[in-house]
């Protein structure tokens, strides 16, 4: 008889919770104009593994398997409809980044990037990300509680800020390991930190808490930004279902190459260079390999996860608290 | 003696309060990181005729103008600080759409258009934008109102849906006046309209006040849009401070040619289709004048202003609302 709890019962409870989250997501977007509806259907398209709505509910079972306070029925219906609004609206911040990443610039397009945007032209990609970022301000400002607004803007600013700051490195061969963990903290850390951390408190966790929760989101979103990107480089695109290569046709330099650079001989580093700037990847591989990068890289992302769950102890053993054990593990035993 | 109340004695108040406004708006906008505070200063071109912050700060004093109630002097500071804040949060709404229009497509780039984007790329006035539109919203959650986080996002919402729908009729030759009007009404009516309903509400107005005032503002907003459009087609650039015949090159129609198009004959009609593909503005505009559909869009923004005026009857007389109805006949009198 295993003694741990068993998560695959809860799996009814997410999957009913996720639809939930899915119909706020829907109702939440829908419009007087026909040109809105239509756009917003591409956002579908978007839709993946919905991480972030999973981490604000597995969350939020957690508190409440570790609470002392037994809430009314009622009280518990509010918090999981919070709750369901808070998954919404993450989701809905997450895909108006992913839309605004599609938007191109002239540099992309004089390399033949434009079959990143499957949308109608950069202009209507840029409205219908900001359609999405306001309507998911409005629907957080349905919950009610003003510090909830307070918190979400504050982290899309600086989610925001991340991204700013990658761009301002844009082709910098100099940057260091140190920034690299800055900007992936900022631009995945604290979306997935939030979902947490907001979680809790709405649950009406204690601030150690809830801060707790906090750090286990961020470094899982830190291994599961680390995972993206080393998958962008050695990823199947059928597999992974997206066009690679695109940070490094974009100059954005992740881990793998962050940390080969520092390693490699000046010879090698040449041989880098000249490949980054062919955008050949198969060869960059092979001289980031020559160096372990991509192994180290790992072991990084394999730190985060082991950070993040070890902030779990603040919490009682409960199914709710495995599966937020299983979905920090998951985030880097993917391939896709 | 002149019977009405002098709004230059108003002035020194508005300056001193449009001082407090540009500050929260800088103080909001500091950054931890250099990468984005750099970025910030460009948006300091943008700033211009403060008009949306104007029209907050005006409608506040109008309708303290108005009031029975005396508020105690606390009571008075608050409302005060609320009402700079919603200042400063339209104007940072207002300048992220404005970079945001920055934002090229393939189609722009071809016809050479790469000079409006004084920023450094598509993605960096992307993220700049956004991180204008969070901040906006942090802003307005330190007020601390949950009503006014929703009526904020729910209006930017309509805006971006406004772009959207001018989005979809681009390059579209059976576009209508009504349309044009209801693109016009959200992309620009609803925030002007914003400005002045929730300062009056701000200011403890009553329901009737409120709506009169939120009317106010979107007509004179979309008259202030018309003048926009016109100007884009007559104006001089020296004096307008921007490139014109935009609107053309990216496929916008705005009233003088939608109105044009219902009036002139085939013979005119191939010739204006012909005008427009080459972005031939003179010849377009010897053939909009041909028709007098500059004049009659001319007479629409009249209308407008003369309607948004109107709305003010519900108020009593004051310097304040004097000064508003100034504002609205500013916005059609202004060559830039």
């Amino acid at each position: 008889m295993s003694l741990l709890p068993d998560t695959d019962l809860l799996l009814p409870t997410l999957a009913a919770r996720l639809g939930a989250v899915a119909k706020r997501f829907e109702q939440e977007l829908v419009s007087d104009l026909p040109a809105v509806n239509k756009l917003v259907r591409h956002v579908e398209h978007y839709r993946g593994k919905m991480l972030r709505p999973t981490l604000v509910i597995a969350s939020g079972l957690a508190v409440r398997a570790n609470s002392i306070v037994n809430h009314t029925s009622h009280a518990s219906q509010v918090i999981d409809e919070s709750l369901d609004a808070l998954a919404a609206v993450v989701e809905m911040i997450h895909m108006a980044t992913l839309v605004h990443d599609d938007v191109l610039d002239e540099a992309d397009l004089r390399r033949g990037g434009a079959t990143v945007n499957s949308l109608r032209g950069n202009e209507t990609a840029v409205m219908l990300g900001d359609f999405l970022f306001s309507s998911s301000f409005h629907l957080c400002s349905s919950v009610g509680e003003s510090w909830l607004n307070s918190e979400l803007s504050l982290m899309t600013s600086q989610l925001c800020s991340g991204e700013i700051l990658q761009l301002s490195h844009r082709g910098d061969l100099t940057l260091d390991a140190s920034t690299y963990f800055e900007i992936i903290r900022r631009k995945t850390g604290v979306l997935a930190g939030a979902c947490c951390g907001l979680a809790a408190r709405l649950t009406g966790a204690t601030p150690a808490v809830c801060e707790a929760l906090r750090l286990f989101g961020e470094e899982l979103g830190m291994a599961f930004q680390i995972q993206d990107d080393v998958l962008d480089l050695i990823g199947e695109e059928r597999v992974v279902g997206k066009t690679l290569g695109i940070d490094l046709r974009k100059g954005k330099f992740t881990l793998p190459l962050v940390t080969h650079l520092t390693r490699c001989s000046p010879d090698v580093r040449a041989l880098t260079i000249q490949a980054i700037e062919q955008c050949d990847v198969p060869t960059l591989l092979r001289l980031i390999e020559s160096t372990e990068s991509l192994t180290a890289s790992r072991e990084h992302a394999v730190g985060f996860v082991s950070k993040a769950k070890s902030r779990l102890s603040i919490l009682t053993e409960s199914s709710a608290r495995q599966m937020l054990c299983s979905i920090a593990d998951a985030t880097i035993e993917r391939e896709f």
